[in-house]
């Protein structure tokens, strides 16, 4: 049997269909996402949830003209499918290939790339915004789920937008959840909104909201026949966004097809902010997702028909991050823990288990998250806040002006820190060392392995200041753990061996690379002074010069961006104490990293060990036998 | 005549007093704010207008024990006053004085610092969650302006606190404007309740809420005497703060104290989340500011009489750039302008005369103003996002996330770079040029002087990209501003001159420094090799590796912190060119900077020109005859 989905390679080969072949489209859509998802890892659950609302925005807009702009993003699979993209989804969230977020670079149908949360309104009404100013003419939507909803961005973006007027579309894709089950009272109240029996508006007030549609006029008996079905979603539950300046509209059935194209082309027509309130189910049409929705959030490659990922034999830094806080917590009754909306990513999922009323998930609140700690800090708790770097970002400020202007004692432990791989540019945790050793009173730390976080964490919490640690993405180095731990004075770097010709200085998985350059460097006779830096701030002052002095040649590796970073602190207190020295810093240049394997993101960006071995060698030519290195490659292969 | 003032040393000292005397003491206050803020300069029509909300809340609570939170902390003189600080008045912003917001280690009294907008709810939230976990009993107060409620942040913390349940007080001090006059719908939405008739609930309505005060028992009838005032302030409007899970009380006559104390104390009584909507008037009891608000919000001394304030001769950096735009825009008319709430202080306000339909104060919402410009550029148009560097941080993440990685020509102009004195630490813009320039795909300049600054502009809507500007308060060099302006190519730098003993690299008001620093030097026969940076990013890694082969020993100058900033940057040039030199970084060092005139607290830093020559002659005593250094000192005295 011919499949609808070949014949579609655009939005307007859609609008040839009628909604039986939409919904048999659906399917065959969903059949193309679980076996892609399956092959390349990637964001299911929402994308399963969102096939009937994509068509239906495609079948009644009219794109790239028109503006749909994705919140988060990861929920544009479907999107690209439609949009002439469907034979490249085997490359999905591969080095070259799509990208699992909307990427303007990848095509105009992605009018505005997302990655975090709650950006789509801000972004929307900008391009209303400059519509109405050129006088231009096109419809301007924002996708939004009821997670991005509780992020602050987007409260000022609708507070901007009612009180604005002009014609834009808030689709409120509600599924009940984030990433983690919502919190919050607005997802109370939305949840009153699904289940509540709704009663009409006065017939005044329906006359008010249906002179916005052009065409209808005061005639409301005469309209009636084609504005019917609007009726019925027009509704004063959604009191919370009418006061915004919002006219709402819901709540609808997100997988109706009939339905969602009536309402969206009657939304077209009226006049100034509406909200249509959709909704759906997560991983809907995939029973394993469905019933999952968490777990096939962000997931990697696996099995379609057991739904089982393909098992991993080392733990994750998240993993021993998750064991240690609950060991942690229950011989400190003081130690509260913080996620917004991670519990699961984030590891604090058996906390939260164990100590319900110690566990915050505040939704996708960075900002408040980290506030929030603060005040909790204040009144005599201990809070750990566990955020991924790329994330905390948004909490940049509150981490200065509310934690570290005041010296309170919040850990943050800092997950997916460096290159995180396939969710690419805008979810690479690169700046973090960056931006948080310019404020004072913070000590920051990054492990080697997995004894070295244990530790790190255990001294974060004897340390009556605020304290940072950042650990990366994915499994650890696989190194036995230890029983007892070590409480590692601040600063304090590791020593790990001596050598005259070369000094290296890694911080966090920097020194896994660290290790195997020794290793090719030593083959050829260089020998290497390493020192694990552990601390990125304050740093082992000491160590570093005494090395300085010694070996005259310096390399720093460190994940993470190269400006303002780990070396160039190395260079600081190198000047500060008018130390020459030469030194090469290695990291991640000044440019947005693309989504990729990390490996093959390392060797594109010349800090796998083979790279840096050979910039070193390139450098300094004299080290060693020049015209060998080359052979450190070939050694490889 | 006795005044009662004199016996107020403690808010204990407060709840002797009855409502005609705490009037009295009200009026005394304002003749102490309007003589003191006349004095220090500070924010005077805020605190005018929460003289009795102050009053009110340190009558019925018991402060340090319940926890009174000032959102921004501007309107904190008050409560200084009556809590045991009204002597230390006259030492108000001044360097070793009071600071002009909430400071912990100033008094147990300022529970939390705060300085920034719309942190007052998180952190209540965190003291209310700690104090329940900890089992301990007092009441937690935020006091938060209808300016800060439009930031995120506060919704974020009333999404969560309205969920949670615990036991909270917000004080909505509603003073029908923030800094700018209020915008946005939730701005549109208080004016409302404001203004419309209320109506009460149902009976069954009031009686839920009745039962959440303790003793009142179900027997309303019994209540009635106790609650009967109570209840007029139950109704129906708030519904907005309702469905977020608060019990909203008002409007409240915020000048009133029988009517404050009266809610404030049953308030007190409540259970869960409350919100009380107090109407108050900026700048009460002093017309001139009664009927400047915007002028008389943060001022600088005046005289009392005419309300006039003391003129200066040379035009701000904020004057230069207010009439750059405008001229811009009249050229351009795609150019279009955002601030947060902070058009006066901006500069934007002859722009906002001139340009209505392409002005937007988007009200204190620095995330949503980034993204929204962000979306502007992608629908063809040309903004301007003009931010304090204090406040920008606050849109860290999305300056990197939608605007940077799509390469968005949106230009920040970053107003208040440096150290900007009285306001302190909260307020100095010290992290700017770490933060962003650790950013790919943006140019960061900052002018030396007012011609450098015009050129800057019109450089930077000249490129195709996310540029920034930062440039100081207060006025600028002094020079006369030329006709003609020149684009600056990207990364060039300007030699001032060139000097075979020492280079000193400056940027920014850092040149106004080494300026003098030079003629210091030079009377010494020092001679110097200056160079204007002109580019935070890119750097002009040519005119560097020149100078620095030449000189062999350089000096940056920088007002920002030393930590991965602009001298930091230099020296990782010079390390990847492979470049020996001996640099030394002048700057802010790693430590929050205390509030203080600009010039002592530069004197703090060691960063004046006299400090930096001593430095230099310290660092480097063959440059000049040693024993002469202290010459510089008391060639300046």
């Amino acid at each position: 049997m011919p499949r609808i989905i070949d014949g579609i390679n655009s939005p307007g080969d859609l609008k040839k269909l009628n909604i039986p072949m939409m919904n048999k489209l659906a399917e065959e859509i969903r059949e193309l996402l679980v076996h892609t998802v399956s092959q390349c890892g990637g964001h299911l659950a929402a994308n399963l949830g969102v096939v009937e609302l994509t068509l239906a925005l495609h079948y009644v807009f009219n794109s790239p003209v028109d503006k749909i702009i994705w919140d988060v993003g990861h929920q544009s699979y479907v999107h690209k499918i439609l949009t002439g993209r469907k034979d490249k989804m085997p490359t999905l969230r591969q080095y070259g290939g799509l990208s699992g977020f909307p990427k303007y670079e990848e095509s105009a149908h992605d009018v505005f790339n997302t990655g975090h949360s709650s950006t789509s309104i801000s972004a929307a009404l900008g391009l209303a915004l400059a519509r109405d100013l050129k006088g231009e003419k096109y419809s301007v939507v924002a996708v939004i789920g009821d997670g991005a909803l509780t992020g602050g961005m987007a409260f000022e973006a609708l507070n901007h937008a009612g009180h604005a007027g002009t014609d834009i579309l808030v689709v409120l894709n509600d599924n009940e959840m984030s990433i983690s089950k919502n919190v919050g009272a607005l997802s109370s109240y939305l949840n009153r909104l699904r289940t509540q029996p709704s009663y009409f508006r006065t017939k005044e007030e329906i006359e008010t909201v249906l002179h916005k549609i052009p065409g209808i006029g005061p005639n409301i008996a005469r309209a009636a026949g084609r504005v019917k079905d609007m009726v019925k979603y027009i509704m004063v539950p959604g009191v919370f966004f009418e006061e915004l300046g919002f006219t709402y509209i819901g709540p609808v059935n997100g997988h109706d097809l009939h339905e969602l194209t009536l309402v969206l082309a009657n939304a077209k027509k009226m006049k100034g902010p509406v909200l249509i309130h959709a909704i759906t189910e997560k991983g809907r049409g995939y029973e394993p997702a469905r019933r999952n929705p968490d777990i096939f959030h962000g997931i990697g490659p696996f099995d379609v028909d057991t739904g089982s990922p393909i098992k991993k034999t080392v733990k994750t830094y998240t993993e021993i991050f998750s064991e240690f806080i609950v060991t942690k917590a229950e011989q400190d009754r003081n130690i509260v823990a913080i996620t917004a909306a991670m519990a699961g990513g984030t590891g604090l999922e058996s906390f939260a288990k164990k100590f319900p009323d110690r566990f915050f998930d505040v939704g996708i609140c960075e900002q408040h998250a980290v506030t929030l700690a603060a005040g909790m800090a204040r009144g005599g708790l201990r809070p750990v806040v566990a955020i991924y770097s790329t994330f905390l970002q948004r909490a940049y400020d509150q981490i200065i002006h509310d934690v570290a202007l005041q010296r309170l004692p919040v850990v943050f432990a800092i997950d997916r820190a460096g290159l995180v791989g396939e969710d690419g540019p805008t979810h690479h945790g690169v700046f973090d060392i960056s931006y948080l050793r310019s404020i004072p009173n913070l000590v920051i730390m990054a492990p080697a392995d997995e004894n070295e976080f244990l530790d790190m964490l255990e001294t974060a919490f004897t340390l009556d200041m605020p304290v940072a640690v950042r650990y990366p993405r994915g499994v650890g180095e696989g190194v036995r753990i230890e029983e007892n731990r070590n409480i590692i004075a601040p600063g304090k770097s590791r020593l790990l061996q001596e050598g005259k010709d070369l000094g290296i200085i890694a911080v966090g998985r920097g020194m896994s690379i660290a290790r195997d350059v020794v290793k090719l460097l030593q083959e050829k006779g260089v020998e290497v002074y390493l020192v694990d830096a552990r601390f990125i701030k304050p740093l082992d002052e000491e160590q570093f010069i005494k090395m300085a002095k010694k070996v005259k040649r310096l390399v720093t590796i460190e994940e993470g961006c190269l400006a303002g970073g780990f070396g160039s602190s190395v260079l600081e207190i190198l000047a500060d104490n008018g130390i020459e020295a030469d030194v090469m810093r290695i990291g991640v240049p000044d440019e947005f990293i693309d989504h990729g394997k990390v490996e093959v993101l390392w060797e594109y960006i010349g800090m796998n060990p083979v790279s840096v071995a050979e910039s070193i060698a390139s450098r300094w030519p004299d080290l060693l036998d020049y015209k060998k290195w080359e052979l450190f490659r070939f050694g490889q292969s």
